[in-house]
């Protein structure tokens, strides 16, 4: 159902049927470490390079998810995946021996948003029974693509944020989880003019603040509708500008705000400066924190928005601002 | 409606209202160069890089279907779009002031084929009034992602195709036009070991045959359902390893297959070698040949397929297969 400019309030809300989580060692060294299905001792995986490594990653979570949800590949409909490499490789190489039906998505680090916005209305629409939202990202396969080899040991500002080593999948459906995807309202993209690529919590702070407005509007609620608004990965700078962004419209939503870029790794013992990012940073922590706390009945509904900068190695050189874009997903518990 | 394994028959097929088409100067003296929107002299389209022209392309694309259906960005609820470029930059750019909420796609050069998938599901479902599918490819900004600097000057092998400097879109919506979207097939990532990036068609053809053979017994229906079956940019070789290996499976395409890439340039005029590819490649041919056929009763029915293969600069460098995918998409006449 059309909810508004850019919501659909679904008429029978996909349910969550299972999750599956995997992560690098610093990842599983932090707050949320315990919670992952797996945390991969090896950075690469076993593999020849980096980009096969996040491939084994994806590859890996989505078995956990099937498995975890109780049925096959064979069972999933539809598959809507990405990452944040170039031409999508860790998804084409992770997910092929899947052979399900693929919509490959890039929405940069907002990708899981836009995975479950299409496979929840996918299954609400009666085109699927199931289907499976999945998005990863590497440490060590995005400095590779977005910044400098390794070897180089260039200095990270404080502004800068930690490229998630992890994988996220989920199976949705029709049926018996314990929390339901009830709405998703979906972000355009918002370009305030951030250039600082070591600052990309600045660059997509106003998508996601526009989102959160965008979302009040057509839900016709106020914040407190939402136990949580849990962004993807603004981190701490990102954090205060959209507190800030959002001030100035007359929403107050400190206390009531969280980032997975800011809940999963440690800044007091690991040292990531501004916080996590990457799409595997909110998809790991949906598939762990938020789906435990929903399940647990701690919230009992939140607003889910996993925050993308659009930017490429080319558009950088090029000058080019970083627009950005969020979508945002309300959980509910059932 | 599900059909079969990976097929959906809707049960409101949208229509398409309207399409919008901008290529280069060599398409617009190719077979098609009459029936463009517009032919851009200037292979930067006046901008500073071939990015910011690859963008630019969209941009017009864009105006021109919007003010072929008649409608503003206003009425359109989503925007389905890629390219071929890293992080979809041509997308970002182009896009972005239109203000539509976006699902960035990447799918190769099936690129289109996705996006009229998805635009029509939320169509149909319900979740649209309209919707505009979009895909764009540029022969510089490609060979500069994909290839060798063009001042290289580098020799191309026969089995090569030429990128297609162009951008198709078309707005989808209830209602009025002359060509609906009867029903969609959802391609997998098919992987038979192929590596020559100089021959994409043949990397592309096991997945254009695999999503022909699922379509076909999706809907229970022959070959002769369909006044043509037409793939997106196979060229001249990928189209006889398509028909050699649908020969395998017992279906005879010949005479009734059409291929993009070898609509777009004259061979004995324009010399590409094997054909045309890169998503703007299949978009602009489906929205001057395809839709004017379909409008003029020339065809009935068409499975139009664009094909894609999933390789990047730096999967190719790591000795990576070229996996293909292909995404198929019923147009008939209303």
């Amino acid at each position: 159902m059309m909810q508004g400019k850019a919501s659909i309030r679904f008429q029978n809300p996909p349910h969550i049927l299972g999750a599956g989580s995997v992560v690098g060692e610093k990842e599983g060294q932090g707050p949320l470490g315990p919670l992952f299905d797996e945390v991969e001792a090896d950075p690469m995986c076993g593999q020849d390079n980096w980009e096969a490594a996040e491939s084994y990653l994806q590859t890996r979570a989505a078995q956990l998810a099937l498995q975890n949800a109780g049925c096959t590949s064979g069972d999933i409909r539809y598959l809507f995946a990405g990452d944040l490499l170039g031409q999508l490789i860790a998804t084409s190489f992770g997910l092929k021996n899947l052979e399900i039906p693929l919509f490959g998505l890039y929405g940069a680090c907002s990708t899981m948003g836009e995975a479950l916005s299409l496979a929840a209305m996918a299954v609400d629409g009666g085109y699927a029974e199931k289907t499976m939202a999945l998005a990863s990202s590497h440490f060590a396969s995005a400095e590779k693509q977005f910044r400098f080899p390794l070897a180089y040991g260039n200095q990270r500002p404080y502004s800068a944020t930690w490229t998630v080593t992890g994988c996220g999948a989920v199976v949705l459906g029709r049926g018996c989880g314990k929390v339901r995807i009830a709405g998703i309202t979906t972000g355009k993209i918002v370009d305030l003019g951030v250039k600082d690529s070591m600052n990309m919590g600045a660059a997509m702070a106003p998508a996601a603040a526009d989102l959160v407005m965008q979302n009040l509007i057509d839900f016709d609620v106020t914040p407190e509708y939402y136990d949580k608004v849990i962004t993807g990965d603004l981190g701490t700078i990102g954090q205060r500008a959209l507190l800030d962004l959002l001030k100035e419209e007359g929403v107050n939503l400190e206390g009531d705000h969280m980032d997975c870029g800011i809940e999963i790794f440690d800044p007091e013992t690991q040292d990531t400066h501004a916080g996590g990012s990457g799409c595997g940073c909110s998809a790991v922590t949906l598939c762990t924190k938020i789906l435990r706390e929903l399940t647990q009945g701690h919230w009992r509904r939140v607003l889910f928005i996993p925050t993308g900068a659009l930017l490429s190695q080319t558009s950088f050189n090029e000058g080019q601002t970083i627009p950005g874009i969020a979508h945002g997903v309300i959980l509910e518990r059932v």
